[in-house]
């Protein structure tokens, strides 16, 4: 059964609200093709947003940084607000302002709860792998000094909504008897040629997870 | 002569301060190689983060919106966190820990300030032409009811860092004995074939900003 999120004031959308969903499977479709993430907090009444990777396992969100860092020290324990954004494509309109992108993009709201300790090596071992598959278990493992100095940050996925635009633009009426070009220009995501450490060991090859990386459609 | 935007307290890396660059070049040509950045704010002492697109002209970066949506509403006249990031690569060592992202980011700080009615029409023109030069000739002219129905918020460039990685892995010195792969996935963006919309008049065809398009560097 699909899940849905409630709508709260906070996720609510006053505008355009044929863009927004609110069902589970939409929501992690998106966290899932899109690690990078945006992660805004507050700090002395003042907002500060970070840039950072994310993972979702289940009904929860990961992130995880330097436990000195001032992000991670900042947001424990405090209210988050994560977005990720994929961009699809351009989208050109007859006139300026009818001008957009095809987006996909999320966001969700909660408290960001550190991960115990005795469950950081499995979490990062699922960032990793989920990522590069059967990539955790080809590394040197983790060490309890690098779990102490990572904190892996969570949140439900309790509150929040995705919105998504798709197809091309929707120009005033009586500009499509101008002569114009209007249309879509799809924006791509790629990867190049990988590039081994030069300190790799002599015969030491690319494995599958490297050389077959693609990005989520 | 360089600019150099001066530490503060927001600003200073604590953590790997060698990545971070506080030079307007630097900070400059992130923000003009990536369109797309995140905008945080703070309602009734909650933060907000609002995917939208950037564009710079001089000391200022502008971002615009509906006048009747939330994150305009209630970013205008208000602190802001705004950032910007790219990713390059990435990084994949020999232990999980020591994976990392080749990023080029920037986070800015500053109040949000509205537009003037009277200088609306050009700070749209220049977001269009800064991503396809010429266009905005092209077009039917904005009008001034959509003027008024759109803010756009600006912030002079005062307070800010750009934080950059590249290079490959640093793995800890035992480490580089193992037989596992390391090194730098690079990260593409492109664009597709355009699209051209159905109801485009005959013989319209797509001009060189569309059909030349390239990120930048």
């Amino acid at each position: 059964m699909t899940k849905i999120l409630e709508k709260t004031d906070r996720t609510r959308l006053r505008r355009l609200h044929e863009r927004g969903a609110f069902d589970r499977d939409t929501i992690e479709a998106i966290l899932d093709a899109q690690p990078m993430c945006s992660v805004g907090y507050v700090i002395d009444g003042k907002p500060y947003v970070t840039p950072t990777f994310q993972w979702r396992e289940g009904d929860h969100v990961y992130w995880h940084g330097s436990s000195a860092s001032r992000a991670i020290r900042q947001s424990r324990g405090q209210e988050v607000c994560l977005t990720v954004s994929i961009l699809d494509g351009f989208v050109m309109a007859r006139s300026g302002l009818h001008h957009s992108a095809n987006t996909r993009s999320v966001m969700l709201f909660g408290r960001a709860e550190p991960v115990p300790d005795d469950q950081k090596e499995a979490r990062l071992d699922a960032f990793i792998d989920g990522l590069w598959p059967g990539r955790s278990a080809m590394l040197r493992p983790t060490n309890a000094q690098e779990l102490k100095a990572t904190t892996i940050l969570s949140m439900e996925i309790t509150e929040g909504s995705a919105k998504v635009r798709t197809g091309g633009p929707i120009d005033d009426e009586e500009d499509y008897a101008l002569p114009i070009w209007a249309g879509v220009l799809p924006v791509t995501r790629g990867v190049g040629v990988p590039a081994p450490d030069p300190r790799n060991l002599p015969g030491v090859e690319a494995p599958d997870h490297i050389t077959g990386f693609r990005w989520p459609d």
